[in-house]
């Protein structure tokens, strides 16, 4: 299911530590449509302005990106830094440095090691290939697994083939794109088609997760539409539709496994709120309670603590004062604002003791659904963010 | 510095467990001034109901407080349950139901044992005196010490007393009032000016703490004016300016010790934003920053990791873009918004070995200044709290 024209490399630049691959490249054999969401941080890394500039052409050809340093706060000379490895790729690629991307992830505030990276730029392009594994693996920093998902469909007989990679343990809360995720089609897509595919996917997948409530500086997701599988998507025959499908489904994949490596997390927990005033009532609600740190706890605890999940309700701005009913795991634990008792939540206990379960909370104000997906807060959680640059 | 009229009792009802003080009273001789601040989540206790209800009167002559049991989400039945206790107080006491207010903090969702309660109501009659330790003993749930504050000034003379005992340590961000605050004084003030002498004193200091983010359903803050001492302070005088600044002060006061008892905390510290464009961007600043779970591992760690700090900053929607910098402990880290190097981050690292230091955010972008006062995320947090009802 990887999309034909487009390359994969890793290599090792001793950013992140000793024998750690730290640099990855995405290469596409022919100029590819780009579309991009980037953080709304009002601190971006230079990266991030970088990916900016350039993505108004709407076209890309590579993308480079490192682990282990977030270029981010790095001013002017950060920028000088991207702009000068990106030159460096594009001499050793044969393109122009317009058309490559730059994506960086890691600690905030320190300057790149540039001659290391320039001289890892030869290993990277060797090491292109079909398998996203490494590249995948280069780009992690806290994450213990790579994230990588894929899908395929037909178009007027013809397959699709479409696969992203992600990064992101911590300072996730996205509020546009979240950290990094490359999405590589062989579907042939014009860029500002490209780029209301993603928005929307990215609207409803990355930004609906949350690990700690801390948005980064870095956060990029991009989508490349190389062409190669000789097909352009359409309105009228149910192409494009099957195709933003399909990057939602992999980016909902990749937004999924990015909560599930959150930092110190062992649970992954949808919050759901159906029957709230609209939508964004209901996502308001969602996150609220998703990203309270008393309920993150008492999921770690497998506590069906209710009272914390009312306490976000009701704090939340977005709960009109009706009638409310709460599930864990399925099971209902209150209903109309009064709890249930010690066997419902002897029974939501047992629920809670899986890996995955629902946190549902029935309003009756309207039609108003949204969902966020969140993970427990763990004493390892604080364990990894007191010691990460110690 | 006991403000007299006043008298303060503890009893055992066995609500929080074998041997603990787990009842209070605050019994007024006369009938006192009363002033309130109460939670803003749409989620209010029962208590919170039932002192909204009675403090229209302006008058109180005692407040029955609990501890282990919130009484919240216990709908009409725990309302009840608040009206029987305070009318058995009454009777015990020889005043009117409507003269007993009510407050209750612990865990959401159970009813309280009333009947066990009504039958320490002698025992808490019989223990009242002039020292308030019991008493703020006995409203603890988490809490590791007693918090309690006093002030004295003169108004035309005569001296005026003020004293006020506090109890929180989890889901605090107050929004309104925080947690549970009593303050008395024995000067004579009319309630609408007690309100706003108190309202002013709530939003400079309970509502610019936090210790999660999560807003309580039990938020109550209490000022009880007896007028004992003889004297009204007047503004013509300056009395009342010296009163507000003694209310002030007693809630700065408690407020800090809230948060140095923060669950799991070992740091207290400041978080200070000057040059905003104006006080509510500051606060809001400050309080993005001062909430951010990496920014608070970060400060448990003594890592002066300017990074996560600067993307608080990105983030809060209230940063114009410009220039910063950034002092931890006194040290300045960050210049413009680039980092100053190792050794100025080491001498930042010593600076945060110290139990109490302030983090100063400076902005170009106009005259708005404001602090919030947060503590550290660490393991025990999560330990308490995943813990908590098991």
């Amino acid at each position: 299911m990887i999309p034909r024209g487009f390359r994969f490399g890793a290599a090792r630049a001793g950013i992140k530590g000793p024998g750690r691959l730290d640099m990855g490249l995405l290469w596409c054999e022919t100029p590819a449509s780009v579309a991009g969401v980037f953080t709304r941080n009002r601190v971006a890394a230079a990266p991030v302005v970088l990916c900016r500039e350039r993505i108004v052409r709407g076209t890309a050809r590579a993308v480079v990106v490192n682990a282990g340093n977030a270029n981010a706060c790095t001013g002017e000379a950060g920028l000088a830094d991207a702009r000068r490895l990106t030159a460096a790729a594009a001499r050793d690629l044969g393109v122009t440095p317009e058309e490559v991307l730059m994506c960086s992830t890691g600690v905030i505030g320190a300057r790149l090691p540039v001659d290391r990276m320039e001289a890892a730029v030869p290993a990277l392009r060797a090491s292109l290939s079909e398998d996203p594994d490494p590249f995948a693996r280069s780009i992690l920093t806290t994450d213990r697994f790579p994230k990588i998902s894929a899908r395929s469909f037909r178009v007027e007989g013809r397959e699709v083939c479409l696969v992203g990679v992600a990064k992101g343990a911590g300072m996730i809360r996205p509020d546009m794109g979240t950290m990094l995720a490359f999405l590589a089609t062989d579907a042939a897509v014009e860029p500002p088609i490209l780029r209301q595919v993603l928005a929307r996917a990215v609207d409803r997948t990355f930004n609906r997760i949350t690990v700690d409530g801390d948005t980064s500086t870095n956060d990029t997701v991009l989508l490349l539409a190389g062409g190669a599988a000789g097909v352009a998507p359409a309105e009228a025959s149910g192409g494009l539709s099957d195709l933003a499908e399909a990057v939602e489904g992999v980016c909902r994949d990749l937004a999924r496994m990015i909560v599930a490596d959150g930092e110190g997390a062992t649970k992954v927990v949808e919050v759901r709120v159906v029957g709230a005033a609209d939508e964004a009532s209901a996502l308001r609600i969602a996150r609220t309670v998703a990203e309270s740190p008393l309920v993150k706890t008492a999921i770690h605890g497998e506590d069906p603590n209710w009272g914390r999940i009312a306490a976000a309700l009701g704090r939340s701005g977005a709960y009109g004062g009706g009638p409310f009913h709460i599930a864990v795991g399925g099971v209902e634990i209150v209903r109309d604002g009064l709890g249930l008792g010690p066997k419902a939540e002897a029974e939501a206990h047992r629920a809670m003791t899986g890996r995955e379960f629902e946190i549902r909370i029935t309003l009756d104000e309207g039609a108003g659904e949204a969902a966020v997906t969140t993970c427990d807060l763990s004493a390892e959680y604080v364990r990894i963010n007191a010691d990460y640059r110690s």
